[in-house]
């Protein structure tokens, strides 16, 4: 008798994204007029034309593929050597930071990545999230079993919550009990919150003495503007024995289509295994990627290598630029409209405190029925999201500007 | 105190095709003169140009990911209606088959998803596999903690190890006891064996009887040129209640450095839960890509849809014929050469019975050493696969009929 997973009945049915897309539909449906007008900043997508010279990489490569002399089958399930090395050199070498290019893994995507690093981590760690926070780390625990029930207030049994608060800075600090395994999300989706170096330096302190693993999240660091903030958690001494960092192109170069990401997990981080021992967990990773994955399409890997071209990088720039520029439009118009305001200024994403009283939903539907704007309610994003909501940079300037002058309009 | 998965330490050290590597490389390093005149027919790894038909489509993708009007970025998760829709009709519906479009999940390779479906699956399942067989079932299987150790003959403890032998035509009957989980791979790799519509029939009942799930490998289904053997377990009745079907674009289209794949997953299919209930594992499957995954890249699913046009499908053909002539061509020489053949008819591999008494690594050895061939051992498939080797039909006309030359020249 077959049996499934019956880990995954305990995941709420309404994931957020979905749910978004219920009520903008049950809305269009009932007002065919407002259809049109409707502006997205809602998911946080990327919406400008991918990178010229990635571009031309992608089809220097497929030209490639369809020769004898050059055509490539199977490359390293890790990602070909040029992509590691432009990774390695780019990101961390050429900033003084020491990540070799064996501890690069090329990977389809941050959230794949999210969710597959559990595969090599055991089922006893005790695992805490910050709240609110992008959805996956959560339900991957959910769906690996490391949790019980959801109260009817959402919290899973057996996760430790971080709330992030405008008291703390959207930020937790570490935490007075023990945990195992902690994912830290900087700079912050949905908040835009970034953490300090003084934060960061307290995280590793803590992870070093727990013997505990911080998975460190920068899919977003691309738009860290401030000078001084942290752009890896390899900037902290000590990091490399205990930190594995996740990065995406899907947000610095446009990849959300294209499908490009790593992680870099350092030789030095050791993890405990059944007989007591400490091991290096890169040799799992490392064989979790030759034996449940294939690699990242050539043509992909080649395209991700160009956005370190110095015409690549500039083009990068352009895109991070732009978008930021959305971002202080857009901030600048809610915040004027009297709401408080946070993020926006080292991410693309702006974390607003609703009117008092009202909870995240309520405030999407007003949104959405008064300026025609879709958002995302913070409360999708965990408990301490209630009353928040969270509006993307993500769009052409056109749009970004008339949201903005919507928002500015509605009678907050 | 971090705990890492303990499962993984199961695992023997040394994987099948690395250690292929390791011997090629003493070899050449040893036989410097000997490395210009290598040929492999080891690793499955198709040779020739990726079609026209791709290409073209690939390169059209690419310039409409650099224009406002045609940009996106995430897709489905689950693949673009576009892809799903010309699975469905072209490999199924048009064959008479009942496979809707959303229960096609288009992924970025076979080998993960045979892999990931474990994720839906409960941990209480018995599970049994052909021997010998793609190592990648045992391994994945291994690494979730469904096995114990192995034994010192390499056999995990808890596994149902299904001998396939010539005296069974390497494709197993059903077992005498109750099992919950059946690998089946047909056409068959390394065997190169398909299971005639009588054995499929045969497990369906099975699988029926004792609500069994049987995970159909049909990566090589092109390669099918003997009319009457299935080409897909839907055509056998009651294989919607309890077959999941994989599928690839890697070995039809040449698509091993492209990565793209499918699963079929019928709505019927019923699994039992904790609590005793029979669920339909579909909402899992489509919740495991939702949250774990982000879809195959655009330009890559577009590649994949090009294989479905009459220009892609003319194209499929000549490449399935280029590599069946390889094979009919190494077939004939190696049994002209006194062995026992098997396969290569409806498969791009060929299974030989090596000399009496010599080891599979023997061969391997014999064969790199004699002929500059690199060819598969048997015994890395499995325990019953000591004796045999395994040809790859993917290479050139000119090297297979190389090779040909050297294995006729071969004192066995």
């Amino acid at each position: 008798m077959a049996h499934l997973n019956s880990h995954y009945l305990k995941l709420k049915a309404g994931y957020l994204f979905p749910e978004i897309n219920r009520r903008v539909k049950a809305f269009t449906d009932a007002n065919p007029e407002a259809a049109a007008r409707l502006i997205r900043c809602g998911i946080g997508d990327v919406t400008e034309p991918l990178p010229l010279a990635v571009r031309e990489a992608m089809h220097k490569a497929v030209d490639e593929l369809g020769t004898s002399e050059h055509f490539r089958g199977y490359g390293p399930e890790q990602g070909y050597e040029f992509l590691r090395k432009a990774i390695a050199e780019n990101d961390y070498r050429s900033r003084g930071l020491d990540v070799a290019d064996d501890e690069i893994f090329v990977s389809d995507g941050s959230k794949c990545d999210c969710a597959n690093i559990l595969d090599v981590l055991g089922h006893e760690n005790r695992i805490a999230v910050m709240d609110p926070v992008y959805p996956v780390y959560v339900d991957t625990n959910v769906m690996a079993g490391h949790t019980g029930a959801a109260s009817d207030a959402g919290f899973y049994e057996g996760l430790v919550y971080l709330p992030c608060t405008a008291e703390n800075g959207f930020m937790p600090d570490v935490p007075t009990e023990k945990v195992d395994l902690v994912y830290l999300c900087s700079p912050n989706n949905p908040t835009g919150a970034v953490a300090t170096r003084e934060r960061l330096e307290k995280w590793v302190a803590y992870a070093l003495a727990n013997d505990a693993i911080l998975l460190y999240d920068a899919a977003y660091e691309a738009y860290i503007t401030e000078p001084g903030v942290p752009r890896s958690i390899y900037e902290i001494p000590g990091a490399r024995q205990c930190a594995i960092e996740f990065r995406s192109f899907s947000k610095n170069g446009g990849f959300t289509g294209v499908r490009c990401a790593f992680t870099v997990l350092p030789k030095e981080l050791l993890c405990t295994s059944a007989d007591g021992e400490k091991r290096p967990l890169h040799p799992l990773w490392n064989r979790r990627f030759s034996t449940k994955f294939n690699g990242v399409s050539y043509v992909t890997q080649r395209a991700a290598e160009a956005l370190y071209s110095s015409e690549g990088k500039a083009e990068v720039a352009a895109l991070v630029s732009h978008y930021m520029g959305n971002a202080k439009i857009l901030r600048e118009a809610v915040s004027g409209a009297g709401l408080t305001v946070f993020g926006g200024v080292n991410a693309p994403y702006i974390w607003v405190r609703g009117p008092q009283g009202a909870t995240s939903w309520d405030i999407f539907d007003r949104v959405l029925n008064e300026a025609n704007i879709v958002i995302t309610p913070g409360s999708g994003f965990g408990n301490a999201g209630e009353g928040y909501f969270r509006i993307s940079a993500f769009n052409s300037r056109v749009k970004a500007e008339e949201a903005a002058r919507r928002f500015a309009a509605m009678k907050w």
